[in-house]
C-alpha cells in the first residue's frame, strides 16, 4: 500500500465520546447556556480531532509550501512568477507578513519548496527550506495537465510526510502557500468540484489582477477544465489535471495531519483549495479542518459550503502566506483556556437559576 | 467646569497625519496592495488614535464594571440579580470566562463596583474592587428614571477616572460588563437613539429570556420610554432614564480614554450601549472606538449602524464581561506586528511589478 492510500486509511471521523465529554463540561460553567458560541463549538470540535478532553494547543506550526504555475504565461496574474521565490528567501530572512503574525501567535513556521521554477539549493543546505520539489513548476493546463499523476501523488505524498515529520511536536497545524498565479488553479478546482457553469461568477482578482481582465482569466480557467476535463470524483485526477504542487502538498498536509488526529488550521482561499482535494479524496478529513479566514475571492462562499465548515474570521484578506492560519489561532488557545479554567457554577458558588431553565426549555 | 465637561472638550478627532504616515508605510510592504484587508485598517486607526506611527499596543487593560437593575423587577431577565455579585466574586477569584481570556492575550482585569445591589467592602478593602459606586442598583424604569441627573454625571465621571487612573501603564483600554439584567436599558437605548418604533424587532433574548418572554421585555422597554420620553440628543438624559451605573461607567472609560488619545477595545451590547451614549455626548469619541465582536442579540445591528463601525469578529457570542474585547485584542497585536515588521518591497528585493500597476489602476 502507498504512503498516500495508508494515510487515507488511516483517517478516521472525529471521536465522539471526545465531543461529548467537552459538551458536558462547557455546560456547567458560569456562564449562560453556551453564551461563547463558537468558541465552544471550536472546543468541542477540538475535543473531537484530537480524541482528547482537555485538548492541548500550545505547540502550533504553520506549513507554508510554495509552487510555480505554468498557467501565469496565459496571463491571469499582474505578478511575474519570480516572485515567488523571492518572497520565500523574503520569509526565510523574517521579513514576510507570516512571519510577524506567527511569531505573535506563538507558531513556529515551516517553509517548503513544493517545486518553484526557481531552487533554492542554498537554503535547503542551510536547513531553512525543506525540501519537497516535485518538478520546476507545473504545466500550462490549457493545453493538457499541469502535472502527471505520479507528480500528483508525489505532491500528496510530500505534504503527508510533512505532517508526520512534525506530528510529534505540533499540537495544531496551520497550511500557507506562495505562488504566483495559484489562485487560477484554486479556482478551477473549485468549478470541478462545484459544477460550475459560469466559471466567471466565481473568478476574483486574486493578487491583483484588474477587473478588465478577469473575463480573461475565466476564460482561461473554463478552456483548461474543457480541455483536460477532470472527474468530480477523483481527487487525484482534478489535483493532476488543473492543480498546483503547493496545492496537492496542502491537501496531503491536511490528509497527514488527519490521519494522526491533529486539527489543522486551513489558511484562505488557495488552501481551502487543498482541503477541497483532501475532502475528495476522504471525506472524513473535513472533521480535522478548521476555515481560518473567509477569503475576499467570491468564489470562497462555494468552498466553505461544500466544505461544510464557516470560517472563524472575515476581515477581507486575501494575502495567504498563512495569515488567516496564524490570526485565527488564538481563537484556538482561547476555546482551551475556557474549558480549562472557567469554575463550574458548583466550584464559584453561582446559582444556575434561569441557566438551568433555559438548559431544559 | 466638571471633570465630565473637561473630558468632552478635550477629545479630538483621530490624527490624520499620523493615519497617513501608516498607510503610505503599508503601501511599501512586501504583499499585494492592502491584501491584509481590515488589519491594516485597524493599523491606520491606531496611528490616527494615539498620534503615534508606530503605536503601541502591549499593555492592555479590561474594566469590568457591575452594576444591577431595578427593570429586573419587570420579569425581563430569567437570572435573579443576585448573580451580579456572585460572578463578581467569581471573577475577583479568576474564575470567569473573562479571566481565562484575558490572562491568555495579556490582558489585565480591573473589576470595579458601579452599583451592584450587594456592595463588596471586603474585596474593596483587599482592592481587587474598585469602589465606583453609584447607587445599589438603579431603580425600576418603568415608572420614573432609573437614577438622577447626579448619578448619570456620578457614573460617567467614576469611568473617566478609571480611565484617567489606568492611561499611565495603558496602550489599549477593554471594556467589560456584568449586571444581570442590562440588555433591558441597553435595548432602551438603542430604542431611544434610532427611533425605532417597532421595538420588538431589536430585542433579544440577553442571557437566556424565553422566547415566548421577548414581546414582554418589548413591552416594558416600550413604557418605559413612554414614561420617561429621553431626549435623544441628550446623552445624559437618556442614561439617567433608560440607563444603568456600569452603561454609564463604560461611556465615561471611552470619553475618558478618548481626550488622552487611547483606543477603546468596544465589547458586545451592552459596551456598545455604553458606547452609544458616549457618541451622543461627543461625536468624535466614536474616533477611539474599536468593536471587539458582534452580539448576537438582533438589536446589534442597528448599533453599528449609530457608531459608524464594523465589529472586528462574529462569533455568535453573548456573554459580555469583556470576553469579546479580549479575544480581538490579539489582532491589535497584528496590527502592530504588520507595520513594525514586515519588510518592504525595497528591503526585501522583492519586485512590486504588478503591485504597483494595482496602485495606480
Amino acid at each position: 500500500m502507498s504512503l498516500l492510500e495508508e494515510t487515507i486509511s488511516a483517517i478516521c471521523p472525529a471521536d465522539n465520546a471526545a465531543r461529548e465529554k467537552a459538551r458536558q463540561h462547557i455546560l456547567n460553567l458560569t456562564m449562560p447556556r453556551w453564551a461563547l458560541g463558537r468558541l465552544l463549538d471550536l472546543a468541542v470540535d477540538l475535543a473531537g480531532m484530537t480524541g482528547n478532553f482537555p485538548f492541548e494547543t500550545s505547540r502550533k506550526r504553520i506549513v507554508l509550501m510554495a509552487g510555480d504555475h505554468g498557467i501565469v504565461k496565459e496571463g491571469v496574474c499582474p505578478q511575474p512568477s519570480s516572485v515567488t521565490v523571492q518572497m520565500v528567501r523574503n520569509f526565510v530572512r523574517g521579513g514576510g507578513s507570516i512571519n510577524a503574525l506567527a511569531a505573535g501567535v506563538g507558531a513556529e513556521v515551516t517553509v517548503a519548496d513544493f517545486g518553484m521554477i526557481q531552487p533554492v539549493p542554498d537554503l535547503v543546505e542551510k536547513g531553512t527550506v525543506l525540501d519537497c520539489r516535485v518538478a520546476g513548476g507545473t504545466r500550462d493546463f490549457m493545453n493538457g495537465p499541469a502535472m502527471s499523476n505520479d507528480q500528483a501523488v508525489q505532491s500528496l505524498e510530500n505534504g503527508i510526510r510533512l505532517a508526520r515529520k512534525f506530528a510529534p511536536e505540533t499540537d495544531i497545524f496551520g497550511s500557507g502557500e506562495m505562488g504566483i498565479g495559484n489562485t487560477t488553479p484554486s479556482t478551477a478546482i473549485l468549478a470541478v468540484l462545484g459544477n460550475v457553469r459560469d466559471i466567471a461568477s466565481i473568478v476574483g482578482p486574486g493578487a491583483g489582477l484588474p477587473e478588465n481582465r478577469l473575463g480573461h482569466k475565466a476564460e482561461v480557467i473554463a478552456r483548461g477544465i474543457a480541455c483536460n476535463r477532470p472527474d468530480p470524483v477523483d481527487g487525484l485526477d482534478i489535483l493532476s489535471k488543473v492543480g498546483g504542487f503547493e496545492i496537492g502538498g496542502i491537501a496531503g498536509l491536511i490528509l497527514g495531519a488527519a490521519s494522526l488526529r491533529k486539527p489543522v488550521v486551513v489558511d484562505g482561499y488557495i488552501s481551502s483549495a487543498g482541503a477541497l482535494i483532501a475532502s475528495v479524496l476522504k471525506p472524513e478529513s473535513r472533521d480535522y479542518m478548521i476555515l481560518a479566514h473567509g477569503s475576499a475571492e467570491p468564489g470562497y462562499r462555494l468552498m466553505e459550503e461544500l466544505l461544510h465548515r464557516k470560517p472563524l474570521l472575515d476581515l477581507g484578506m486575501r494575502l495567504g502566506e498563512g495569515s488567516g492560519a496564524a490570526i485565527a489561532m488564538p481563537l484556538l488557545d482561547a476555546a482551551r483556556a475556557i474549558v480549562t479554567k472557567v469554575a463550574t457554577f458548583t466550584s464559584a458558588g453561582v446559582t444556575s437559576e434561569g441557566i438551568k431553565k433555559t438548559r431544559q426549555g
